[in-house]
């Protein structure tokens, strides 16, 4: 194939468009009538691209029929970026003639050579192992301690784990999980599940098989490791500190319960999309935090979004590196190749220009709406999050097909446009002499 | 000297601490007693790093004597600003064995070699006769249409032709310029004045001596040539779309002067300060559009502040060339250096940091300040623009504090960082392996 970086785009936009389709049939709908065509596109692309960006209620405006269509589209969705991003991340690395220890580990393993079959299954495997854990607790919980029926315990279960493990971010409940708040047995294995879906394939698979041995880790594991207990850590000491004693939300809880509910929103925000307290009531300091951890997102090939873990962790070295006047990029003895930071660089840049846009844009579609809001839910929708200070249900359609657009380009942008950089880089013939304009 | 980059922020911080002893005496406060400390430091710190910000009203709080104090103090702020930055520029381009045209024409006309006293006299010169022309414009309208006495006339017309050229951004009227919406006397050439003090001295100068060869000119000149005019262009035509039937800015007024009031307004943004349209009354969406204005800024070695058209123009080119995978940043026939386009990326970089960090410490020490309102002064205190949504004279001592950081950091901190980085990057002795982690 001479363009394989074009490969998600052209799989996600299929499977959007059928998902439109099968979200307007009138089955779908708990109501008389098939839903409109903008409800269905906005709801099938939230879905497939993993967001949980959601226009209408859930599970009000739905049939059963509707919700388990949204699962599957997660599922898809889930699988299908997790497998494509891997795939491709191997092309690169295949074609970059490269000699890490990620190849090394995916060729022992028989992944490379463009099997696609082993990456798929085990993919597929780790994510539906990882929902059935996670519905066998849930379902439990749900029966013995508030006493649903097993029928209904196991359908929310089932539904809710395949959101947490895939970043979905869909939730049956009008308030997402804000009635499990103090719930240790609902909040930790969603959050855990969501966790497990960010951290992204390669490094699940380096991670299962050496663990132990973290010294011999590829630079990208432990850029993805660490960047996500550094992120992990510092959103729970924010959202902890800054909303400790806001009564809206921490302030009028007990002290296990606000490290609980502490730990799931700080997980939650880099890609989850579920929320245990009202994200209108939080401080407009956790706020900026909260945009910040949404931009930088998860780990790469996973279902996570944002501009990745990596991606972010990179740059940071990258202006250590110039502070000190290192001529090279150092990052535990191995150098971090130039094409690879100007692919951050253009990634970060690109993120940056596409939130700003599309906030003027829904600023300007949108009578009255504040900037900070529209800020919020474009940076949501952009990194696939899904969390919502709550405007997007009532959002005049262009701005929601605003959000739509930002959803799919956010999914499948950083993705393609990182493996079409790194595939497509022309061979030099000749330079232009050098010249140094002042900047700053 | 070993650390050339130091010179800037160490004669910022002595300019700052003098002025803030002097802005204390109680001669320089129209009231009896003196100004204290916060305010006097606020004020110093606005016009040495030639903001604008005001934390009182100028014309009532200050007395005379602190009118020129303010005065002397942007023009000690904007000739050295500009003289530093330029001796630096030129010391970068000599220590680095650089062939450009910047540093041919610089050999020819004498510049270079550490010429301290010629850049100096052609800086201040060229800021003193621009502010001569201007007064004298100002002065004739002042007296003849306005009918001011003689005295007053140039007393008001050497002031704002002062914060002009220097970008300074302090003005003698509570409302700014606002009163002078329709009137084409004063706001074209107070405009001009801001252009003239934004361009940067190393392209006044090329444009001086070729201005009539634009094939010749170096990089530098075009980048901000073209980046100046490509932004003073979009800035103009999104300030008259976007506010043409706001009933608060530019709704009321007539054609021509709508067209004054936007071409005034987009000039402002990127440096200057004043405005001649109430900030408070403009759409979301020009805000936002404002915020980026105002973070880009003016040319290097200029009196405005921000990352600088250049930093913003290369980091476009460089994206553009990352996407279509040419190996080099090609600008005309001319290679930009890599190094360059890391110190863009760094520079860029770090401004996202710093008005990501000071938004959330102002929203933090600050109890119902809107984020917005919030990002607006903080992105105007790091530009050095000047601008305000009206909060600044209401925040908390430790907020103001905060903006008191980010001027001085905003102000010295582009060129300090530039060319530290440019002098200090160490020879390479040896490299480690290369690797690639996964991106996006
Ligand atoms: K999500
Ligand atoms: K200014």
């Amino acid at each position: 194939m001479r363009h394989p970086a074009r490969i998600v785009p052209l799989a996600f936009l299929a499977a959007v468009t059928v998902g439109t389709l099968l979200m307007m049939l009138p089955a779908a709908r708990a109501e008389p009538g098939h839903a409109p065509f903008v409800t269905a596109l906005f709801t099938a692309t939230s879905a497939v691209c993993v967001t949980g960006l959601a226009v209408v209620d859930t599970e009000s405006y739905w049939s059963t029929f509707g919700e388990v269509l949204i699962t599957v589209l997660v599922q898809v969705g889930g699988i299908g970026i997790m497998t494509m991003a891997t795939l491709l991340g191997l092309l690169v690395s295949r074609k970059l003639g490269l000699s890490g220890r990620l190849r090394a580990q995916a060729e022992s393993a028989g992944l490379i050579s463009g099997n696609v079959r082993g990456v798929l299954l085990r993919v597929a495997g780790s994510l539906l192992i990882a929902e059935a854990v996670i519905t066998a607790i849930l379902t439990l919980r749900l029966r013995l301690h508030y006493g649903y029926p097993w029928g209904r315990s196991l359908y929310e279960s089932a539904f809710h784990a395949v959101q947490s493990v895939n970043n979905g971010g869909f939730a049956l409940y009008p308030d997402s999980l804000t009635r499990f708040v103090g719930d240790w047995w609902m909040c930790v294995p969603l959050s855990l599940g969501v966790l497990f879906g960010s951290i992204g394939f390669p490094v699940l698979f380096e991670l299962f098989r050496e663990w132990r041995q973290p010294g011999k880790w590829s630079t990208h594991t432990r850029l993805t490791v660490w960047g996500t207990a550094l992120l992990s850590v510092g959103g729970f000491a924010v959202f902890l500190v800054f909303e400790w004693s806001n009564p809206d939300t921490l302030g009028g809880l007990g002290v296990a319960t606000k490290v609980l509910a502490a730990f799931t929103q700080d997980v939650m925000t880099r890609s989850g999309g579920f929320n245990s307290v009202d994200l209108g009531d939080l401080n407009a300091e956790t706020i900026a935090v909260t945009n910040a951890l949404m931009f930088i997102g998860g780990g790469s090939a996973s279902t996570a979004g944002g501009i990745r873990v990596t991606t972010f962790l990179l740059l940071a070295f990258v202006i250590w590196a110039e502070l000190r006047g290192e001529p090279d990029v150092v990052i535990k003895h191995r150098r971090i190749a130039e094409e690879t930071q100007r692919q951050a660089i253009t990634i970060a840049l690109l993120g940056v220009a596409l939130v700003a846009t599309g906030t003027l844009a829904l600023v300007w579609l949108t009578d009255g709406v504040e900037f900070d809001r529209a800020l919020f839910e474009v940076t949501s929708a952009f990194a696939t999050v899904g969390l919502s200070t709550g405007i997007t249900p009532n959002l005049p359609e262009p701005a929601q097909v605003v959000l739509v657009i930002l959803m799919y380009v956010g999914r499948v942008g950083t993705v393609a446009v990182g493996t079409a950089i790194a595939l497509n880089t022309r061979r030099r013939k000749y330079r232009y002499p050098e010249e140094r304009p002042l900047v700053g």
